[in-house]
């Protein structure tokens, strides 16, 4: 059965051959280069048994693997079940952006160990993985699993594809000049991953604008199980942000104190995200869209600031804010971008990363700019901000101006990014659905026909319900 | 379109201003008193650097971070997806279950941070946290959990965050008398947090008796798919219920006993559900309720004596014993408790909380009177029991006496608790719903509407399924 | 009601002393058997205290406990949700499904901690068990659960149980052999879990070939919403199979680099995946069966080479070809099995388990017979194989060589285990249903009447839709 109807302007949407010449070529380059370039970093070698001995270490539990391994597959569970499932709320997209997403973030995990791998983990001619690379790739597709959010629906997976590779390339490049040229702090990616993915997205959903996409209407809802299933990604993205913004921080106090902070802006986050949702309804009634995404904007918000000592009570007042500010973007400027800006964000972005992410910038440019020698300790200082080789003498207000400055630099990367990239996605080639069959699964994916059961039985109202 | 009917002798459910209005206070509540008292524990703190050196600490994997956060992120899950998931079993009380579980928790674990550091955190004036908080406040709030279950649909958001409130403040008096005027031992919180939440639920749908109930009795039931959903529940919570009991146990050996004791409890359990589930219905069929909720009663029979050299076959005999009074229970005893005495059990928490709980602490008890320096070794026992300072001279059977006098507190806290917070949640102001619009969504929440399109069907019937 | 139809050659499927008979007995057994041979291990005693000092401890934290506890709850997970989940893509076996694998698993892991605990933890007459023997359970449970993909729907769970107890105990036998008597490596089970128990299964389902099943053709396939569900299953598997691989390797960096050779095949096997998946299908559509399964055979195929130096690029190399021959399993073999051989294989196994694992067992035998102490270190060499003892003078070439021979010996016992299995379960006492009753829980569930609602609603066309 083809479910798509009005065939009128019909695009090619058939994948046969593009799909499995993009999956197939880049898999083989990724092959290549990992085969010239990746290695096992000292952590991961065999060599490690002799290693150990020359780094005075005396147990096997000082390995890397048992400080970052359990945060590292709470991460890897939010990429995949996490914004997979977060995804699925719309009643008739639930492969697509389950299984799309899986697709992107497989080959973008990839790409991204290579891409981050020469910028930071370049030794002799040698990229050296470990665990916290493999955090690394799971969170620079994390951006891309949020730009993902603003096309959803309306895009091929070989668009998707293309997306990413450039995505990943580009947030490489800008991660790079945060960390290594402006030695900015950003654990949990506030910006890198946030402000940047977000900002990508909303340019490129801009680029590829859909003046019809009216048409689809009727699918871009949810149904009653597609807003449970959509819950079991929100829980899990909301559970598991401690981990994501402690992932990579310095062993120790930072990754204990980031867990914390965290743990209270998201708790904060879920109260102020209902209240404003019942608010602003007249009959009061709670709106699941807010639930799935404002909740978790109190995650956004710490993600600079939360390995710093932004304190329990300063995580709930930023936890709080933000689900505020989410939860009225999606009432009032979600409408006012796509009548206006002519921005379609399938999912919202705009309010659950792009301003929470603003938001994280800024708390952790404040945060940095407030810290004391007091308040961290002579030690703790040093540590926290690795005031260290070059960056001895750098004062904290400096160091809050150059974490104003990440922001900046991450968004105009956002937007030359995102114009480009959409540029290059607007070509008549990506076999891309017309706008009456977006939102639809059945153009790309052999669907079961559930419904038609029902016609039979309407049919044959008498026949006992088949089972 | 207004899904509840019969609005004849309909209240006022309207949420406008009650709902953001509690969420609000409460939440700059939170806030303010975090402000003034909550402060990162030292492990957390950026001057651990130096606080390493003067404990002597060669690593930082030594920081309680790494021995806890692992077992803490599978609590979190319990909490949130585990009893949040298990209570969509209803066909349309998904959102509520999912959704008022996660509000009622977000703000349970703030207050609860709160209420348990003022009894065991509290040092020179301020709340010191760590990891092992945050597990202590997820753990107060899964007794929050366990009481929603008895009262699951029946009432509002507003009664739910006031029940909130009240239930911590009691969970963390009793808790302290418990654990620190009894010195007893609950590291999995049979008492303090199953027999106490459950029998505190039970007092509290007593007092909101609705006879007239069967108004709503269609919903009451599950569909074939919300029954899948609550499975995803019940999995999560018997998988990750070993990281429960052994969260907060002792480093070392504790930890690692605990696990293999519910492990093996949790095992035993299953089998004897499902032999009972099968023989106590005339044609041998399995029944859903018992295998999402009775599985479970294993973990909790074993949450006071995990931590204790119970032995992996005497944590068998108590899984299969729990196994099999729950799942008898949900057969005769929730609806004597129902038609009888005026309890009104939506989940069943007498079986799965309440009636295991006890067990729990009763094996609590005797295991502990049955202790001996030859199963423990000497400095064991002393470590298993904390048989230190004040309690240097106190036996085993005493201890065993001590324990039995717990799970006494621990009723009568729930009893005279849970009839206080009934009387207030009995106030007309709450905004509960009529009894014929119990366990349905559409009355706090904008629900889409799936089922019009059924009915659109219905009427065109020659048209194909629309996707 | 009675669902099942054509009652005409109608089995007795009645369970209601059966199951409740094997599950008591078979549990009361469990209880003697581990009140007789079970106890805690040294690192879960309570007189670790003492043990450590001898053993010239440290820190708690050298544990077994926190090496592998995360790794193990992974493994538990995959266990349980995902082995569970991915069998609920049937629109009418998801309690099956989701409660039969609960049943079996929860019988096997007692089960295998006895069997494998006699063959590798057996000392002084007792069976010491700690959280490495959890693991290893699990481990052997999960072969089970890859036979029950084979005949999913087609068994009554008195069959499964009996399975269950038989393919426990040949698993035990047959891994004694490989790891202990011909001295295999195979942390990840290609050879011991995946070939081993998918080339059972499918000698079961052979001999219990069912002529007459396309009877129940009709419900054989997938709704929309429950290959959602089944997302969850993949997801869980292919996110935690790093953790599998990796869960019982030596300390450091072997588990370390287990879990990188992992993510590394696992990623690259979703590319190839979705490529054939589209090419192989006129209109390039996307088959949810392959993305469901063929994904994860990039997991199994790494399964006894991960721990070795095997790198990222001969990872992302294994992974590709697995996820290919996977694929075009599906829809070139599978038919062929059940036309030409008459193996009705539910869930694919042969496609996900079978070819992929012995595609694992041939890449370890060959990367074994590679290794060099110039890749591996001088330590890190004799470490990785376990030279030591009488296999010091082991070379690479031999350990290659036993590496094929347990390939070998694992498909024998799987074919003539699998034939005396299966001819026990063809015995007309276990309860199985008809032919035209298979892939329907009502057979052995109550199952919720939520067709009738939509019967009714046909009836009442004019009514509003019930909530």
């Amino acid at each position: 059965m083809d479910r798509p109807r009005h065939q009128g302007m019909a695009k090619n949407t058939n994948m046969r051959w593009r799909l499995p010449l993009v999956c197939l070529l880049w898999e083989v380059a990724m092959i290549v280069l990992f085969g010239v370039f990746v290695r096992f970093g000292p952590e991961a070698d065999a060599h490690w048994e002799e290693e150990k001995k020359e780094m005075n270490l005396t147990s096997d539990i000082e390995n890397d693997f048992y400080f970052r391994y359990p945060s590292f597959q709470d991460v890897h569970v939010m990429i995949f079940v996490g914004f997979g499932f977060l995804m699925t709320f719309l009643k008739r997209y639930g492969f697509g952006a389950v299984g799309f997403n899986f697709l992107l973030a497989a080959f973008g995990i990839q790409w991204a160990l290579l891409m981050q791998g020469w910028f930071h983990s370049f030794k002799h001619g040698k990229i050296l993985i470990g665990v916290e690379n493999l955090i690394n790739a799971d969170f620079c597709v994390g951006s891309v699993c949020i730009a993902f959010g603003a096309i959803l629906g309306k895009t091929s997976p070989v668009q998707l594809l293309v997306m990413t590779l450039f995505q990943v390339t580009l947030f490489s490049v800008n991660e790079y000049i945060l960390l290594n040229l402006l030695h900015v702090k950003d654990a949990g990616g506030s910006m890198t991953i946030h402000t940047f993915g977000a900002y990508f997205g909303l340019t490129v959903t801009r680029i590829l604008y859909r003046p019809n996409l009216e048409q689809s209407k009727d699918k871009q809802g949810s149904v009653y199980h597609s807003d449970l299933f959509a819950m079991i990604g929100t829980l899990y993205l909301w559970m598991y942000w401690p981990s994501f913004n402690s992932a990579i921080s310095e062993h120790g106090d930072s990754q204990h104190r980031s867990a914390i902070n965290t743990y209270c802006s998201l708790a904060a986050c879920v109260l102020t995200t209902m209240a404003f949702s019942s608010m602003l309804q007249k009959k009061g009634k709670l709106d699941m869209v807010h639930i799935q995404n404002a909740t978790l904007a109190g995650g956004v918000a710490v993600g600079t600031s939360a390995e710093m000592m932004l304190t329990p009570y300063g995580s709930l007042i930023v936890g709080s804010i933000s689900g505020i500010v989410s939860t009225v973007g999606y009432v009032y400027f979600t409408p006012f971008l796509e009548s206006r800006l002519h921005i379609q964000d399938t999912c919202g972005i705009h309010n659950l990363h792009a301003m929470p992410g603003l938001i994280g910038g800024i708390v952790g440019a404040i945060t940095a700019a407030a810290a004391t020698e007091d308040v961290y300790g002579k030690e703790g200082f040093i540590k926290a901000f690795d005031f260290t080789g070059e960056y001895q003498t750098r004062t904290p207000s400096v160091q809050g101006g150059f974490q104003a400055a990440g922001i900046v630099v991450s968004l105009l990367m956002a937007f030359a990014g995102g114009a480009i990239v959409g540029g290059i996605l607007k070509l008549p080639i990506w076999g891309d659905a017309a706008a009456e069959n977006c939102f639809e699964d059945a153009v790309y994916w052999e669907v079961p026909e559930d419904e038609e059961s029902d016609v039979y039985h309407m049919h044959n109202p008498d026949k006992p319900a088949s089972p």
